[in-house]
């Protein structure tokens, strides 16, 4: 192994340490502060400090600072001609996006901007990542599968068409973490998980040496400082939460993965570790553009009594739905994923079903349970969908590509 | 001139009118999220949004980014084999090291981290820039003053003290525009001029061509976006102030200062357009190392009555002071810096003096009077500095070095 890479874990283990020690001294400074939440599933009605995992974003940043020596101060000694200036602009652009996000993420935690304003913020922090691929590299080419070689040829050239589905990736991304959230654990659980799929498949992919390793080195470094850090929050967000993860640790773990997607040139292969928030995305549609009634908090209901979670529903007229609303209702509950229960109301015209988003659904299909159950069913699935884009991304993809 | 020198004129002309608009409109906001302060040199007592100057940072970062394509974009597509990368790694660390310290500027805006803290926050956000500079560049040469070279010959390599040098200038420049502050319009108004300063002598640097022009363009790339978003801060922080700056925007613009000193290679030079900033510090020393008492705020006392400032003052016994503060007292008092009372209290054993800043002396010698008066005494002074800089510069520098 590297040395640089041993340097780089020891880092890491320092950055855990640090980033514990960090969210238990700063703890009271966030709620003093003003930056708290009430934890709506307890019944204790205390104030835990949100927005901590700036403390996480900041410990990260100075452990990726220390180690640029360590990466490259071995290059320019031994080769000032040839010295890899491409991987150093790389690196450095990848930390100014982090850098970025964690820094309107903190903005949006404090100043709650408005929802419009919000899907804006990971588009600018993916700005600089854009710009310097255009300035130096500005390479659109994608590989077409097998299949359509006879219409498309083997590559073809997407020109702006390839930002915009980078600048789709880190929205997406960013946007994805943010939304399969609220309760114990989870953004941060998930995080750790699509963290470790990705760097056993660049280890991979480094074993097995088949092509340029190099990027994948790359977004090995930006991963394991990540997982350390996020591992440290983890364990002060677990069940019973003592600290919040804010919108600035889904921001920044969201952006850091399209970083090493887009920068580490597997953009597609990384989309297949989203399973789970592609699954929640689109069963979300329904209620994030408005075809069904959407309440400002969708997170599961908690019950005093027995200590367990349940669906939160949503209660509406069905004769106030459009076409689209009517539609995605009957089409869902047709299939089982969505519960229904229909003639409420004085007057029997109201329907309540549940808020459509997969820690409802979950709650659907395993019924009620408790909280920390529920984070760690959807943990689970998160490790079983990897373990299916493993599937896919070897064997299957063998068949579409000359690998 | 450059076509992409024109492009960024335009873009920071845009950035002037974004930034006017955004504080506009987001000034309730911060209110809301419990950012604000008290206008103490008032008596309205309104409610005035802090740490905006985060959002002049932010508009400066988009316009930075936007000018990537602009600036590389042509080296790119004419010079693929010659593209200067080391170019590109400056730019980005410059905005890297921007970034980094709006974060944990606006962080320390909004947590109010204690001092020790907030002494170390530019050191984290220099990291970054010191260790590009040492990994890709490293070097540590200075040029010698001629009366000197038969001692230390022409050059010398300070080694790790360049870097201790290097990151002195950084702490010292975010600190000094932060400690020369309390009045409506000082800390935008005095970046502002230094801004100016410093382009007129890049401009003359690149316009006389005697060395290598590279740096100044670099720096005058920085400078522009930041006067233009800093004059949009300053409209609104112009008394009376509508907003507050925030430590944000004094770390902003140190950091800025000190990042286009150490990669324009002219941080001497720097260092002769901050003289008030130095007077102000030394004249500091006594309180800020608790030679004598210091009092939570400094900043100068408002009458009522005549709607004028005066000089705030500190009560102390002169008996509890040691060696230091008895020292400083009185040959402060005797050069006519210092304004004493003495035998005040019951036992006539307690003196009062004004507090140690720039502002307090500027009201001891021109008497109490309007704030907004004061801050353009103080901004008269810093720019007739900025004359005395250049002229040290220019004529003076022929005396001792090559030019």
């Amino acid at each position: 192994m590297p040395s640089d890479l041993w340097c780089l874990i020891f880092l890491s283990v320092g950055a855990y340490f640090v980033t514990c020690r960090l969210i238990a001294k700063f703890r009271d400074v966030f709620v003093r502060a003003n930056l708290f939440g009430i934890d709506l599933c307890k019944s204790t009605g205390a104030e835990v400090p949100e927005a901590v995992g700036v403390l996480c974003g900041c410990v990260y940043l100075v452990c990726m600072f220390l180690f640029i020596p360590a990466r490259f101060g071995q290059d320019f000694i031994q080769q000032k001609e040839n010295f890899p200036h491409h991987e150093l602009v790389e690196y450095i652009t990848a930390l100014l996006g982090v850098t970025c996000i964690l820094l309107l993420g903190f903005a949006d935690d404090v100043l709650d901007v408005p929802w419009r304003v919000k899907l804006l913020l990971p588009a600018i922090a993916a700005l600089p990542i854009l710009l310097v691929y255009y300035a130096t590299f500005d390479t659109t080419f994608v590989m077409v599968p097998k299949p359509l070689h006879p219409v498309l040829g083997q590559s073809l050239d997407l020109g702006w068409g390839y930002y915009l589905y980078m600048g789709m990736v880190v929205v997406f991304s960013t946007n994805a973490i943010n939304i399969l959230a609220g309760i114990n654990g989870l953004e941060c659980g998930q995080s750790v998980v699509i963290a470790i799929s990705v760097l056993i498949f660049n280890s991979v992919e480094v074993f097995m040496g088949e092509v340029s390793t190099h990027p994948h080195m790359f977004s090995i470094h930006l991963l394991l400082p990540f997982i350390a850090t996020s591992a440290a929050l983890l364990r002060y967000n677990w069940y019973p939460a003592q600290v919040f993860v804010g919108d600035t640790f889904c921001y920044f773990s969201g952006m850091l993965f399209a970083t090493v997607g887009i920068l580490g040139h597997f953009s597609k292969t990384l989309l297949l570790f989203f399973i789970p928030q592609v699954i929640n995305f689109v069963y979300s549609v329904p209620q994030v553009f408005r075809f069904v009634p959407c309440p400002r908090h969708r997170l599961p209901r908690y019950n005093k009594v027995t200590n367990n979670i349940e669906m939160s529903t949503v209660r509406f007229k069905e004769s106030d739905l459009k076409f689209l609303g009517r539609a995605s209702v009957s089409i869902l509950e047709s299939l089982g994923l969505l519960a229904v229960t229909r003639n409420l109301g004085e007057n029997k015209d109201f329907i309540e079903c549940n808020n459509f988003t997969l820690v409802n659904l979950v709650l659907k299909f395993f019924g009620p349970m408790h909280e920390q159950s529920t984070t760690i069913i959807i943990l689970l699935i998160q490790l079983l969908c990897s373990c299916v884009a493993f599937a896919i991304r070897y064997p299957l993809a063998r068949l579409f590509y000359d690998v």
